[in-house]
């Protein structure tokens, strides 16, 4: 299952009013399309613009509905934090900030000094709470309130727009805990910013021609239950290949083997040959893939540098895992027009090779508007369940 | 409702890269297709495979989930058992085994001498229970148990490949009920193996060059219960024309009125013109016809046979029947793929013909991958409300 992050998209007239998939120079997902079967799918339904948390729970055949947990607690898994039942997990964004209004909610992208920087934050004690806070990949991080009394109902900080101050957290209800996390977060982000402030870590991204990161935009409060996993579920084992926390997390939540792979780093420059090779040695049955960097070039409205990128996963993983796998499934989690910069709820061309017994081919290409020649037309929670049939794993429903 | 069974298919070289269906010479079901709705059903849902029982549950409207009752009972009903509450029913195969391993899981599907075989195997009594047991359609036979405290709880011993022993009968739970039925079915099991051995017309079979029905393979346990008709859920009278028991069977328990044909075998020469002729005449509101050599057709791996079989229907069945209906519904319980003789997840194309002032042609041909160009992507659930919104019998949800 290779998924590229945030693939769909629309035509562009300096791609020739081709999309940056259809725009790519890629011969090895010609050839599977060409002998394969294609479709579009709407990750979570019609109209339903997906996060990339929840969008990835359906392709692993987990119903948001029942098993969302709040991305602070994707991210904090895939992090490597063991997190308790009573913690409260949130997705962080260093960011760039100027007389109170945000100037860059990424803070550039570049996770330059941010290590330093986590290191610093972690371990802070807020009353009787204490943080926990991790940089992951670019500008990203994770915090984690381990306390008494904590509760995720508390609003996000990030206003998920520039030129305007951060918000405040709030409680969302009146509870006892609701109310003492409010508090907590905001003594938190203000200590925070004090220290980000001063940092020489701070003086050195200026030096270096960078934005300083110097406040935290927090959103996607979660906490955490335990749920069934995918061997118990469909009785499959399976691992993970991502570079970003997120994915990682939802990989763990659901039971899959995370692989650390050399080079792996979630963003433009990440090591895709490794990728490959790590996929096609995991005796899993299943290997879930994921490269992230299709998305962020599309939140940044750069479609070239899309096109060129799925042109890179085109040769450098298709190509190597082409004949390796008994069944491969090529998708994204979700559209991301690089237009607007955003997701958006428009489908997803998916594409489904292997034996040539099992699969009927398409008249269809692997593209946004060829795929809608395609045989398929699914939700992402219908993923598993064609794959498992394919794959004989789950036989028929009746005789 | 005209259901070629396993309708669906991958293309062949040997068809010219083409399905059965699209290779067909098929000028009455081109006719109907350039003039009528297409599109792609996947029956029970994408992922599923269906079985014939569960996939024609769906198509007359009736969820699986909520009303399959296991294989057996639509056979026994099929065959004419008039079934109580508390008898258990199975689906049997007669079969060839050899020094204890199964050579042919259908004894050549050769029917010949089965019913004289049938009739001594019925009546016989193991303890208090009484066994009824009917030779149906070629290799097919049905087995009512009738008698106190049995269960439908017990597993199949049909293995569903060659060159092994059937299994034994294991009660599933381990109630009194299922466990008598496991030792109910174990004795008639050896009592019906030594009947079958020493058999007189089994001697014949040999002599003629076929293969012996040596032994049963039992499966699809059932227990019936009643429930609610057409009639009652959507106002409408039915009829179904069909060879095979099993479709005979959800004909019945869907409240049809099943029509005797002359010459209707279920099998590769069964008359389909009288099929035709006994649909036109019907006053039933739907008429439900069903063929099945299709389906036979491709478990055997023949593609070919395939192909000129649906030719064979095109010009006995479709050309005598094309204006004598308001509303003409044709299509495939699910796919079955001469390629791996198995059912398949695989979605087949539907077509919807009738009243011009009803109906919006379509693009598509009425083909596995032209269907794709269709206005319809439905599941078997959507087929019955479809048609009865079209024939005005089912009116608008609100104003």
């Amino acid at each position: 299952m290779l998924i590229m992050d945030g693939l769909g998209d629309r035509p562009y007239k300096l791609l020739r009013n081709k999309t940056p998939l259809e725009a790519a120079r890629k011969p090895n997902l010609n050839k599977m399309a060409h002998n394969g079967e294609t479709g579009l799918m709407y990750t979570l339904g019609p109209g339903i613009i997906p996060g990339s948390d929840t969008a990835h729970l359906s392709l692993f055949g987990y119903d948001p509905v029942e098993y969302y947990q709040g991305r602070g607690v994707y991210e904090a898994l895939g992090a490597g934090i063991k997190l308790k039942k009573s913690d409260v997990a949130f997705r962080v964004n260093f960011a760039t900030i100027k007389h109170n209004k945000i100037v860059d909610r990424r803070a550039g992208r570049d996770g330059c000094c941010l290590d330093d920087l986590a290191k610093q934050i972690d371990g802070m004690k807020i009353g009787d709470t204490r943080v926990i806070f991790k940089h992951t990949v670019e500008h990203r991080a994770v915090l984690v309130l381990r306390g008494k009394g904590l509760s995720k109902d508390v609003t996000d900080t990030d206003p998920h727009e520039t030129g305007v101050p951060p918000k405040k957290p709030k409680a969302i209800n009146k509870t006892n805990s609701a109310r003492k996390t409010e508090k907590v977060l905001n003594s938190f982000i203000s200590k925070a910013n004090k220290l980000l402030d001063g940092s020489k870590e701070n003086k050195k991204r200026i030096r270096r021609g960078l934005l300083p990161a110097n406040t935290l935009l927090i959103r996607g409060a979660g906490q955490y239950n335990e749920i069934p996993s995918l061997k118990e579920l469909f009785g499959i084992s399976a691992s993970a290949i991502a570079g970003g926390a997120l994915y990682k997390g939802v990989a763990k939540a659901v039971g899959m083997d995370v692989l650390d792979v050399p080079g792996a780093t979630g963003d433009k420059n990440t090591n895709l040959k490794n990728k490959a090779e790590y996929a096609i040695n995991s005796k899993s049955d299943l290997v879930f893939l994921h490269v992230k960097a299709t998305d962020s070039f599309s939140h940044d409205g750069d479609y070239k540098g899309k096109k060129q990128f799925i042109e890179k996963v085109d040769k450098e993983i298709i190509s190597r895992v082409l004949n390796e796998f008994d069944l491969m499934f090529v998708s994204g989690d979700h559209s991301t027009f690089a237009s607007i910069g955003e997701h958006t709820a428009a489908p997803v061309p998916i594409l489904i090779y292997g034996d040539k017994k099992l699969v009927r081919p398409d008249l269809g290409m692997f593209g946004e508007r060829r795929a809608a020649l395609g045989q398929h037309r699914i939700i992402g929670l219908d993923v598993l369940p064609i794959l498992l049939s394919k794959a004989g794993i789950v036989g028929k429903y009746g005789e």
